[in-house]
C-alpha cells in the first residue's frame, strides 16, 4: 500500500538531491575521526569577545532598529563599508552596486533566480565549487566543464567552450575550492577579454581572496575588468558579478556575504531576494558591521592568516613525509584547501571507506565535477584541525592509501 | 545606443517584479506621515533587554558553536521547542517534522522550490497575502482566486475551484493578512475534508494565530486535519504544511520562522534550503531559543496582546466616529490588520494620492488579488501606530475619503 507521502505528495514535488558532501559529513562527525572533509574555518579564530561587545552595543543603542524589518538590499553602513573597501583596491562602486545575502550560497541562488532557465548552459572550472552546482541544479541547468592546469582554467579551452551557447561563466580565481589553485594575472586578463568579446557575464566567487599566505596579491577579475573596460574610472558597469563573504573572515554561522555587480543586476537580485526572504537579519548585519569596522577586520585577518598559514605548512610537510611517491598535490598560496591526485587505479570514494576505518576523513573529488571526472582525486581542508591533528591525520591517510595500492 | 546593461544582461535575465507594497512604502516613510501601510509589529513591544542578555549568554557559553556552520534543518533545541509547543495543542510531531527558515517568506519560497513548476495552479483566498504571491510568481504559477465572505473562504467555492487541476491550496485561516478575517471551526473542517477528498495539500499560513484579542481559540487546520485523519494519535503524517513565525511574537528583524509538515515534505524542504543558503544563522537561532524558552514567550505574548488589542479598539472606535456611512470594515478578533470597503466609485489607488497629501498612508486592496478585484478596498494596520496617531490618522483618512466622494 502506498504511504500518505507517496499518495499525496511524492508526485507533486520536484527531484532535489541532497548535497553529497553533507551526506558524507554525517559519517565523519564522530569525535575520534580527524576530519579534513569540512570546509570549516577554525573556531579558535572566531572573534567571540568582539561579537559579544558588538551585540550588546547594537541592542543597547539601536535595539528597535536592530529587531525591526529592514530593507532587502542590506544595512547601508555595511554596503558603504564594501564601497570603501573596494575603493582601496581602486574600484569605484556605489551603495547600489552592493547587496547583502545570507552567505554567498544565497548570492549564488539569487543569481540562479534572475538568470537561469531549464537547459541553460554554464561554464565551470573542472573541478568546481560544489555549492554552486547545488544552488543551480534546482534551475535545471547544464554545465560545460572547462579543462584546468596548475594555473586554473585554460583560456583557449574557455574560448572553445563558449561555442556551446553559454549563459554565464563561473570562476573562482583565488585559492579555489576545491583545488587551492590560483589563476595568474595574465591569464585572468585573457579570460576577461574573451568573456568581453563574446558578451558572457562572469560570476567571480572570491571567498578566500584575502587569505593569502605567500606570493603577491593578484587583483580580482572584477577590478581588472573595470580597468580594462573603464579607463575613465566611472562607477563600475562591467561584465563581472562578484561574490565575497564574512564566512571565512569573521564567522560562517552568521551567514553574511555580499554580491557586487552593475547596478541593474543588483536591483534584479534585490527584487528576487524580496520574494525569497524579504531581507537578511537586521541584527546580524548591524552586529557584523559593529565588529568589522574601525580596522578590526584587517587586524583579525592577519591573525587568521598566521594560524592557517602554519597549518597549511604542517600539512604540506606531512604530505611530503608520509604520502607515497605515486601521489601528488597542489601547493596553495592561500585559502583553506589543497587537492590530492592519487594513482589512476585508486578510486577516492573507495579510499574514503578505508580512511574512515583508520579514523580520518576527506571529500572525494568526483562530486566537484558536474559531468564526469576526478575519480582518483580528493580534497583536504587544512584550516580546522590543529597542527598535531594534521600530522596524525595525514599519517593515517597515507596508511589508507598504501593499503589501497 | 544600448547601455551595457541592455547589451549584456537585460536579455539574459528573467522578468521579476518588485513588491507593489515595498514600492508604495517608499513614499510613506516621511516622518510626518501616519502610516497604516506597513505590516510591522510595534518596536515598543520588542524584548530588547531579553535579547541583550540572551546574546551575551550564548556567545559567552557557546560562542564557537554559535558562530560555526550548523545543520540546514535548524537548531535542535528550537525544533524541540516547536514539538513541545504543538504537543500542548494536542498534536504529536517529532523534530523531523520541523524546519527553521529565514522568516516565513523563505518557507513560502522553499515550498515553491519543491512543488511548483511553470503553469501550476494554486488556490488562494481573494484577497490573499501578497508575500506568498511574490514568492511564487518567480516559479511562473497561476492563481485560482476563491470567493470569500465575512467568514473567509467559502467551502462550496473552494470545491468548485478544485476542478481546475490544482497543485496546492494556500489558506490563512486566522486574522488573515490582509482582511483580518477568521475562518470558523466548522468551515475549517469542511475545507480540510474537501482537500482530503481531492488529495490537495493545504499550505496553512498562521503568523498571527496566537494574537487573539477576543473570542474563543480555534484549532489550526493542521491540528484539525490530524484529528480527522489520525484518531490513533500517531506522529503527524497528513495533508497540511503549516507555517508560523517569531516575527510577530519576538521580532521580525531576526528573520526566524518554522514550517511543520509530514517528515518527507520537511526533508525535501531541507534539501532545497541547502542549495539556497545552507542554513539560517546559528547565532540568531540560539539567541531566539535562549530568549523564548522557560515561559518568557508566553508572558511576552500576553503583553503584546494587551497593546495591540487596545490599538485595534481605538481604530475601530475612530472608524465608527469619522468614516462616512457608505464605507464598511472588518472587526478582526486578532492579528494586525483590518480591511475597509469603500463605495464602488472610489478607486483606492487614487485615494492613496489624496491620503498622502493629507499625511496618512495605507495599502490599496487590489495587489492582494492576484488576478483581479478589490479596486475599492484597502488594508489598515493597527499595530505599529500609538493610539493618538491612530485617532489622528483615521480622521485624516476620513477626510480624504470624503474629499473623493
Amino acid at each position: 500500500m502506498k504511504t500518505h507521502w507517496e499518495a499525496r505528495f511524492a508526485h507533486r514535488t520536484k527531484k532535489i538531491m541532497s548535497s553529497v558532501i553533507r551526506e558524507i559529513l554525517k559519517f565523519t562527525q564522530q569525535p575520534d575521526i580527524i576530519s579534513f572533509a569540512g570546509g570549516l574555518p577554525a573556531p579558535d579564530v572566531f572573534p567571540i569577545k568582539e561579537f559579544t561587545i558588538a551585540s550588546s552595543k547594537v541592542l543597547d543603542e539601536q535595539g528597535p532598529l536592530a529587531l525591526q524589518y529592514s530593507t532587502t538590499e542590506g544595512y547601508n553602513p555595511l554596503r558603504d563599508w564594501v564601497v570603501a573597501d573596494m575603493a582601496k583596491q581602486g574600484l569605484k562602486i556605489e551603495r547600489e552596486n552592493v547587496i547583502f545575502t545570507n552567505g554567498s550560497q544565497q548570492g549564488l541562488d539569487l543569481i540562479g533566480k534572475i538568470f537561469l532557465n531549464r537547459g541553460d548552459k554554464i561554464i565551470v572550472e573542472a573541478p568546481t565549487y560544489l555549492g554552486a552546482l547545488q544552488a543551480w541544479n534546482s534551475y535545471g541547468v547544464e554545465y560545460v566543464q572547462v579543462e584546468t592546469d596548475e594555473n586554473g582554467i585554460i583560456p583557449e579551452e574557455f574560448e572553445k567552450a563558449l561555442r556551446y551557447g553559454i549563459k554565464l561563466a563561473y570562476i573562482l580565481p583565488s585559492f579555489q575550492n576545491p583545488t587551492g589553485k590560483t589563476i595568474p594575472q595574465d591569464r585572468r586578463q585573457k579570460i576577461l577579454e574573451i568573456a568581453d568579446k563574446h558578451g558572457i557575464p562572469i560570476i567571480e566567487d572570491d571567498p578566500y581572496g584575502q587569505l593569502r599566505y605567500e606570493g603577491e596579491h593578484i587583483p580580482s577579475i572584477l577590478c581588472m575588468d573595470d580597468k580594462f573596460r573603464n579607463p575613465g574610472g566611472d562607477v563600475y558597469d562591467g561584465n563581472v558579478i562578484y561574490l565575497s563573504t564574512f564566512s571565512k573572515l569573521l564567522a560562517p554561522g552568521i551567514r553574511l556575504a555580499w554580491t557586487i555587480g552593475p547596478k541593474e543586476v543588483i536591483q534584479k537580485l534585490v527584487y528576487a531576494k524580496q520574494g525569497t526572504d524579504l531581507h537578511t537579519s537586521t541584527l546580524i548585519q548591524m552586529v557584523a558591521y559593529e565588529t568589522a569596522k574601525d580596522g578590526f577586520l584587517e587586524k583579525h585577518i592577519e591573525m587568521i592568516k598566521k594560524t592557517y598559514s602554519e597549518r597549511r605548512q604542517v600539512m604540506l610537510d606531512s604530505l611530503e613525509e608520509h604520502f607515497p611517491a605515486c601521489t601528488s598535490w597542489t601547493k596553495p598560496e592561500g585559502g583553506l584547501f589543497l587537492w590530492v591526485t592519487l594513482p589512476e587505479q585508486i578510486n577516492a570514494e573507495d579510499l574514503l571507506q578505508v580512511a574512515i576505518e583508520k579514523k580520518v576523513a576527506f571529500v572525494p573529488g568526483s562530486p566537484f565535477y558536474p559531468n564526469d571526472g576526478g575519480k582518483n582525486t580528493l580534497r583536504l581542508n587544512f584550516s580546522v584541525s590543529n597542527p598535531d591533528e594534521i600530522k596524525e591525520g595525514v599519517k593515517r591517510l597515507a596508511e589508507a592509501i598504501k593499503a589501497s595500492l
